[in-house]
């Protein structure tokens, strides 16, 4: 009698990170002595930077003593951390946030799979794909998409398909929509969304009022100055446009968690009368009621990502991590493959094809297919371009999250298989 | 063209604690050599255990070393604090749960506002009156109970009154319902319900397959040795139960944020062709899918709790607190103040009545003329019962939580004002 959510019976019985983890462990359960490199997950492999780690002693000590203890604190964030947002974030590339319009978060996979919730459960949604895969479920979950179909397309949702004709980065729809996420350094293209292609999103999201959440979780990783690093950047956007941003990729907060999502108040949703209901209350509702706050401890471990000592340390972990991106491209380029991204994120989106094949006779595999080769040939793991959708088929996503020693090895063994 | 939520509509503009925080800076600002003390909100004061602060210490330690460093953990918590949780909460008192029925996340409230989303959209959800509002609230944003009427009810709710009569314990309702919501130890009445309490609920709900979400987030503030702390100490509540923990009254973690929410793989829900299908499968699905696990040095906290020092540390707080609430129950009971609760939890809930009356002809105020006058002659800051729902009028909400000169301060201050 206890009646369930039936929605969730629509997602795929294996989510896509356990069914790698399957397949690497049945490997090396019959291959015991191989040495696999993990460039799969989007896990960061450096240590906290000294300024993080100076600074949650110093919060761990704060709660030893009752003078200094802190319990409940603010839901939204502690001012300290809001106000280093607003500071380091967004003033200082010529965006006004109100204090209230940022709300502090455990993290980016939280926020972005609760985000939906403020929309009508008959919001229509559009995603791109590939895509990251919490947009999508979260509103399979919500109830929002109908069952999948033989395509691996969920009919209620529209797709808008990244390609190499547009450089992983699709335009608008043609079609009217309530809500769209974005990804700018993509995950997993690791391609960027120029100016001029996030205006044209600006533009046509204010024609059709439209709102955008547009997930910045990798914007640490651009490396052109000329490139937008917020969406608030752009003229428009603060009345259009959610923004995500993450200390994971940032700072190395994957496992100390810790993210932030961004709220104008100029940006508006419509009830059935019409009447438009700003979003940053309803979220203030939402984050208030169903969140209590991130760890204090965490809070003043990324409040210190913003000092000068923490700015130049995350900044050269990052530069450390995009140098394994470069030696990773230089490698997968001198043994002929087809690739995007890895300029301004940590991911290099590959198109798939067998090993050492004529170099004009590249033989297209399956992600899979090429996931189970480059595992048996190679020992590294990567992840299928098919897990993040459809047009992710034939593609497959390199991290260059790693040691270098590890990331050289990797090159070694990838010359040896495919050059 | 955004639509949105408009169930969120349907929610009180103003929740109680903002309300709270409204009249004591209005009264601050009026009177501000006033020192005003808060028994108001449910949070702790101790600083944290001097074996919780070592763990973190250690762990932050762990993450500025590449070998040592974490990245993203389980989702569903480390094994090291799942195995804590399986041995001291639950095989210590007889309960055998398997490390995958545990999920370790950053606090209570989210697990409570978020167990909802396993369940139908239709489904049929009974909450005590009065209640802790997270529960309420979450079920008006998912839109499962239509407006409220002037009565202050959700008429798609079933509303289970604690009163006097019955102890504040409500006995299981007539009517079908899919899920119901209880507490024990009790906020806000601070009462706790007994084994055969327990049982008679357990049994109801085998008989109309109904699932309980039992919230013993204060379960070890119970001082009766008889008393289960979990529902699962129950014989068949396996089938039917939920069970939330958390460390934030357990071990002053309200700033560090970690509690779990107990799932057994024997509790059922049923979709619409009558097909049972397993809890645990889905809110493993929500808790990977919209949750990426709780700090890792927050995690190492948590399990310092159960260490032997920890656990004489927490208990010794555990202690302090309660000595606290007897000093708060002999001085109201010395001003011939009706009450509740304060035994087995940090709350006393108190009939409220005039200053100094005739100890024979106590007139009853409003719980928020009662605050209004408690923080106007006693500068003491407590919670209006009506902020926990209709049943909640007339009564008033202290808490033990704070230091023994406060309690002091304001026992001698009530006595003033009201013996």
């Amino acid at each position: 009698m206890a009646r369930i959510n039936e929605h969730y019976a629509k997602l795929p019985a294996s989510y896509l990170f356990p069914e790698i983890g399957r397949r690497v462990r049945a490997y090396q359960a019959a291959h015991p002595d191989a040495k696999v490199i993990r460039l799969g997950i989007g896990d960061v492999t450096e240590p906290l930077a000294p300024a993080i780690i100076a600074a949650m002693h110093e919060a761990v000590d704060e709660m030893a003593v009752r003078e200094t203890f802190k319990g409940y604190g603010p839901e939204q964030g502690y001012d300290f951390l809001v106000e280093a947002i607003r500071k380091h974030d967004y003033a200082a590339r010529g965006v006004d946030l109100a204090a209230d319009e940022i709300f502090v978060s455990d993290g980016s996979k939280c926020d972005s799979g609760n985000v939906q919730e403020i929309f009508a459960a008959g919001a229509k949604i559009a995603v791109t794909d590939p895509v990251y895969p919490v947009y999508v479920d979260s509103n399979v979950m919500a109830g929002r998409t109908g069952a999948m179909g033989a395509d691996g397309r969920y009919p209620g949702l529209v797709y808008l398909v990244g390609n190499e004709a547009n450089g992983f980065q699709p335009a608008p729809p043609a079609e009217p929509v309530d809500f769209v996420y974005l990804c700018s350094p993509n995950n997993p293209t690791g391609t960027v969304a120029t100016r001029a292609q996030l205006e044209a999103w600006v533009a046509w999201a204010k024609q059709h009022d439209t709102v955008i959440l547009f997930d910045a979780a990798y914007e640490g990783y651009i490396s052109d100055p000329s490139l937008p690093h917020s969406i608030y950047e752009i003229e428009g956007a603060k009345d259009v446009a959610i923004e995500l941003r993450s200390f994971s990729k940032r700072a190395g907060f994957t496992g100390v968690r810790c993210a932030f999502m961004v709220v104008p108040k100029g940006v508006m949703g419509v009830d059935h009368q019409h009447v438009k209901r700003s979003l940053n209350t309803l979220w203030a509702r939402r984050h208030t009621t169903k969140f209590n706050g991130a760890s204090y401890v965490v809070q003043r471990g990324a409040a210190a990502a913003y000092s000068p000592e923490g700015l130049a340390q995350t900044t050269a972990q990052i530069a450390f991590y995009m140098e394994n991106a470069k030696l990773l491209r230089e490698g997968l380029g001198s043994c002929g493959f087809t690739m995007f991204g890895g300029v301004h994120a940590p991911y290099i989106w590959l198109r798939t094809r067998e090993e050492q094949p004529a170099r004009d006779a590249r033989a297209p595999l399956t992600s899979w297919e090429f996931f189970d080769r480059l595992l048996e040939r190679s020992q590294i793991v990567g992840t299928p371009g098919a897990g993040f959708g459809p047009a992710g088929e034939g593609y497959f996503r390199l991290s260059a999250f790693n040691s270098r020693a590890n990331i050289e090895e990797a090159i070694a063994r990838i010359k040896q298989a495919f050059a």
